[in-house]
């Protein structure tokens, strides 16, 4: 199956089974925006969970907090938001649509390549086995008109991002000739910075500039309260700030599900520590957020890193780690060195002082900061993309199972009478009854025990027990297993034992010891 | 000591604790916006957690959701926000302040009563004991003209604020002279309606009508995913849905800490009856609510229900359950009989057909809803409020120590080495890096072993550890409970077995049964 069909099965599959529902789906959508379902917030608040302790419980300095969405809009400007967190767009006149200036010449580089393609695949099916593909690129002479015509405008382009030069971007658009592909004209305005925070209006002065910002990244609300933590929870460098929360970008283009949403979900954690010892640490932090990843056991090949070649103006070092989607190696985590600049802009134009005062050395200084950065949705997404399975049976019909995590799955036990009768609820009930106070249990009598296994397997449910006529015999039950669907009688006094430790973050975090 | 002063000691020990800290703090704060310190985060997720699993874990006819904050505005039509939820306001024009003028009519109705307290004061002061107070405020020419004129204004404020009538509410504060308390003028604007909504720009469309709206409840996103939780998660009426999530109102008066905030969170569950069955289900949950709030230990007597007499338009019952704060009973959770209002508002402003088929009758209805709506926040100020003790110990000194239910305390166990040195530390924190995986440890070194009961007292800690040299020869340490001081030496072993039930959620949920 092509990955791009594995993409869209899974994304059905999300709204079938209650992981994701466009949000205002009866109003038919806001556009980039997503609810999770009643098997997504069980899901999502797993992996935040294991973020949160793999944090906060393992390690001894670090600590939590959980600043608002709003903001002093001064700190916006302290951080550099304001001036410089901006897409260039462009509208045309006649549909009315506003574009990003870089994405329509992006796609325009992307169209010689398509070109190209489009002429060897001609000659391919022209020359038949004799094809010399290689050469045929090198000598063709409409094959190497469009590569150079690629080559200048991506060159041109490259240099008008630079800045950007708003007037050259605009000159690119009309001289390749773009047009809007709703309208089909040329009538475009000229390009313009668009700032990508949220904006609204706060407060009671009648007269007052008091327009704030939806926090575009967490990261600053542990920046602003630094100060007070190190101080109140007497904290010593190195030590660390975690928190998950909101965040909000107002993306013109937003793509891929819920990969890239205008409103989101982040897990930052803030390092601070002594100015020189930054690179140790940072490499430290790789080696233990690639551990976190990879103790949900999705397989090392499917993780890379991607080192950052061009830096952030505040970054001596950043790291992306990726993870294998159906549409390629992506970010799901970034690690960044992000020198003082916080802190430093915040002293700046805070007025206060931000220094830490080494107790060993004597002296202060402002802490370097090592950030780790993940979103929630897309750990959300990379975990749905690698735990969705379609398994031939040997009866030759199909299972779709979610193999998620055992710890991270929504429903960890599923508890079917075999029968709708002679006590066997009543039964399958008092079951649940003894252990819904551990972890979350579902109860289903609908249907063929076949069916409520397949409901089961493709929401992920690790375990699933049938109460037979024989429990109420003899308090055993037929223990049925997700991944390999084997079946073992068990007693119901045993359940608690097999199932909890699988089923607990505790499971992942002992992994990371 | 006055409550007034109990209050303002819990605002301190939460800044002071790294509980709540002024939001922004460094740009001096953020008006009716907090942020959750280092402590206050673990208490809070600890509310939230609780919560939470009483509602999905305990109850199989309830799941969760976890709808975004933006939504179709159109959601705000149907629901009534956008026409009606609005603050009456007045600015005075040399001032250039903004007020709620209902409050400054509120203000003026209590200076008559103040004028009253102050006549009867002076009165008990010049007769002594003789002083007959009841007979005084019956017969005192001053007291019964402040009386009646009081009386007249509160009864024409009453009649104005249902519409409300704007033009007579600016009438009420001119001809009762009203000034503003800052530029001392009577130099009103009109008085306008105001919406609490936030609201922002979202979006492509270069001209488009794209504002959206900060949402001012959680309750909408449930009843939106209603059709799509209810079809793929196979739910039959009776059933609720639970969500757990940011809401903001623009306040203009936010008041009390962080009882009413502009960005709030909210814990919410719409429970789905049957027509006709509503008024069973609402006690049923007044009865459930109560008991939850109840298994914290605080008191039955700090708890009462105060039902509404005046409903909402879209409520056939209510009632709130109020907690005994310094300031007085206040509300922290309402519970709510809203019909089948809001499921048929969306159905009318969607277009799209809301009814449940009723497989044992055959039947098609539109659901009646049942409302348990609580404020984090609100329970968060409740609890900290109830567990804040100051306690004179035996040698003349003042203890102050949140007496915290173990399972919300945002540490567990703090492990303390007598000494810094003898390989004490290492003992210690051999026992935290066993115990970390299960609950929430703290190590603590500095100071005296008293300071550091102090401050474990002062954050709500319910067990303290001493490693000291015995340790080291036979593995106990002596363990310290912060309620009753007292210690006893126990083995490293059974340290996980004594505090771990006790510290857990669950044995809050056990309560529940």
């Amino acid at each position: 199956m092509a990955q791009e069909d594995v993409f869209k099965k899974i994304v059905s599959h999300c709204k079938e089974y209650g992981f994701v529902f466009p949000s205002s789906d009866i109003y038919d959508g806001l556009a980039a925006v997503y609810d999770y379902g009643q098997n997504g917030v069980e899901l999502k608040n797993n992996i935040k969970e294991y973020w949160w302790k793999s944090m906060v419980l393992l390690h001894e300095n670090i600590v939590g907090i959980d600043s608002a969405i709003f903001m002093h809009p001064t700190i916006w400007k302290a951080s550099g938001h304001v001036d410089a967190f901006n897409d260039p767009l462009i509208d045309n006149r006649d549909s009315k649509k506003r574009y990003r200036a870089d994405n329509l010449i992006e796609d325009q580089i992307a169209k010689y390549d398509e070109k190209i393609e489009k002429e060897v695949a001609k000659a391919r099916k022209r020359f038949g086995e004799a094809f010399d593909e290689a050469k045929f690129r090198e000598t063709n002479p409409r094959v190497i008109e469009h590569q150079q015509k690629r080559d200048a405008l991506h060159e041109r382009y490259t240099k008008a991002m630079q800045g950007p030069d708003l007037e050259e971007l605009k000159q690119i658009i009309l001289d390749e000739g773009i047009v809007d592909p709703i309208s089909g004209t040329k009538n475009w305005t000229d390009v313009r910075q668009f700032n990508l925070m949220f904006s609204t209006e706060m407060g009671s002065a009648a007269d007052a500039t008091n327009k704030i910002y939806l926090r575009p990244e967490t990261a600053q609300g542990i920046f602003v309260n630094y100060l007070n933590v190190q101080k109140t929870g007497r904290m010593k460098i190195p030590f660390g700030i975690a928190q998950i929360g909101k965040a909000f970008r107002n993306e013109i283009v937003a793509r891929q599900f819920i990969f890239r949403m205008r409103e989101f979900e982040q897990m930052e954690m803030q390092f601070f520590v002594k100015p020189g010892t930054e690179m140790e640490w940072f490499n430290k932090w790789k080696e233990l957020r690639m551990k976190w990843h990879q103790a949900l056991g999705f397989g090392a090949e499917n993780y890379r890193f991607h080192d950052h070649e061009k830096l952030a103006h505040y970054a001596n070092a950043a790291t992306d780690i990726e993870f294998r989607m159906p549409f390629g190696f992506k970010e799901v985590e970034g690690i960044h060195s992000r020198t003082d600049f916080d802190l430093s802009q915040h002293e700046k134009f805070s007025g206060k002082s931000i220094k830490y005062f080494d107790p060993q050395t004597n002296e202060s200084y402002t802490p370097y900061d090592i950030e780790t950065s993940i979103g929630v949705d897309r750990m959300f997404l990379s975990v749905m993309c690698h735990s969705y399975c379609e398994e031939q049976l040997e009866n030759g019909e199909t299972r779709v199972v979610l193999k998620l995590p055992a710890a991270l799955a929504p429903v960890k036990l599923c508890v079917m009478p075999l029968l709708k009768k002679d006590g066997l609820p009543e039964k399958a009930r008092e079951i649940i009854n003894d252990l819904k106070f551990h972890f979350n249990c579902q109860y289903d009598e609908k249907d063929s025990i076949g069916k409520r296994y397949r409901r089961q397997d493709a929401i992920g449910t690790p375990y699933c027990v049938t109460v037979d006529h024989d429990t109420l015999q003899d308090n055993t039950v037929t223990l049925r297993f997700r991944d390999t669907m084997e079946q073992e009688r068990v007693n119901i006094a045993d359940l608690r034992g097999i199932i909890e430790d699988k089923v607990s973050i505790t499971s992942l975090l002992k992994k990371l010891q």
